[in-house]
């Protein structure tokens, strides 16, 4: 299933002790329609708290005999008004919605200007500074491509090989706000929210793009920038083959 | 001042006994900022529950020596995160924000996706249903120009003069958003909503764009289609001379 959320009410997706998150949202009305067993869900990954989906994907098995056409609005009828399933397809035993991932897409939003739009504060990082656009697409260029990037994870991840390739980082700025889109193989923990802080300090003329390299280099957190929020993430899609 | 709100979490512009407003919320900060002295606000016009505003006018008297331009961060900087100051001018004694209004802009928009945006439930109404929208726009220019808008006029409102002026009803339609944007020389008592529902009945086929100029002469509330809900409904902008 493919489910779009806004993140801002949660702690995130995963399932975690007193916290209210999208998984428990969804499995909860699993449960029901499964006469109180309990159904586990699998995603293509977790989001942080307040970091919204447009298109994140999960997979689960179960033995009901509802049409594939009926599952969409069984489910739908049953979720909060923030929490939406766009599309729903029947997939081999073997599919996995986490190991299958062939490529994800996350976009940031930034709001630049001086005045905060009150429609946006949910959805896109508030940040009233001058930026040099220019300068942060160079920075961004370094990132394309297969590195290490021990220097944009945080330090509580539990992954240890940091090897990802980034296929795509894209900004697109209207309306007085910026819009960066994210295309790769994987994402480490914060990666996005990192690179996104590290990127508006080449902005604003802290850092030089010509920094980029060494940080990847150093393989050290500290050297990057600050994670920004995570109210202006969104996991945008998810691909799997066919 | 020139203030934007997100009107999800307020019954309406203005003050009620038990209610949260956003006239209450801009007092109240104003009378801190006047020891606690009461200072009213005059708006251009109210705003029902839910609805929003991107440039609602108001303007009030203040014996304090604050500098044009400090205004904003002095008043914003003690508002909810929902409501934001865009600008402030000094104006002449004699200016009125409701009686010196020369046009309204409103917009009002609908989601006609089967799959509602969650990411604009409170700032589109979810109709999901195939709508002729040549028809639509067909039926609005009927309702542009000067009219005794009387059935499109909740009946409780209490204006006895109902003529106005809609100089454009101005229908879009993108990324399966309708978008229809009404500016007049003013607006009875949920006139647009009840000209939305209007509209949507012969955007289905339930009526025909004929019907339209029947109902204007019927002066009678009953004839015209249901009121829209509030939360796709914005007041864009307010005009005055200069």
């Amino acid at each position: 299933m493919t489910v779009s959320y806004d993140g801002t009410n949660y702690s995130g997706f995963q399932s975690q002790q007193n916290a209210k998150t999208v998984q428990d949202e969804i499995e909860k009305v699993l449960r029901r329609m499964h006469k109180g067993n309990e159904v586990k869900i699998f995603a293509s990954g977790r989001t942080d708290a307040s970091v919204h989906a447009k298109g994140q994907v999960f997979h689960f098995d179960s033995p009901l005999d509802i049409a594939i056409s009926r599952w969409d609005w069984a489910i739908q009828s049953q979720l909060p008004r923030d929490i939406s399933i766009i599309n729903v397809v029947e997939v081999a035993q073997e599919f996995h919605a986490r190991y299958d991932v062939v490529s994800k897409e996350y976009r940031y939003y930034i709001q630049t200007d001086r005045v905060i739009d009150v429609f946006r504060r949910n959805y896109s990082f508030h940040y009233p500074f001058p930026l040099n656009v220019e300068k942060m697409k160079v920075a961004a260029k370094y990132l394309e491509g297969t590195h290490d990037f021990t220097s944009f994870c945080s330090t509580k991840t539990a992954h240890t090989n940091k090897v990802r390739t980034i296929y795509l980082i894209e900004i697109n700025e209207r309306n007085k706000e910026l819009e960066v889109r994210f295309v790769g193989n994987g994402f480490l923990y914060n990666m996005v929210r990192i690179i996104i802080g590290t990127l508006l300090d080449v902005g604003r003329g802290k850092r030089d793009h010509e920094d980029i390299l060494p940080i990847l280099e150093s393989k050290n957190r500290q050297r990057a920038g600050k994670t920004a929020p995570g109210h202006g993430l969104f996991l945008w899609e998810v691909n799997y083959n066919n």
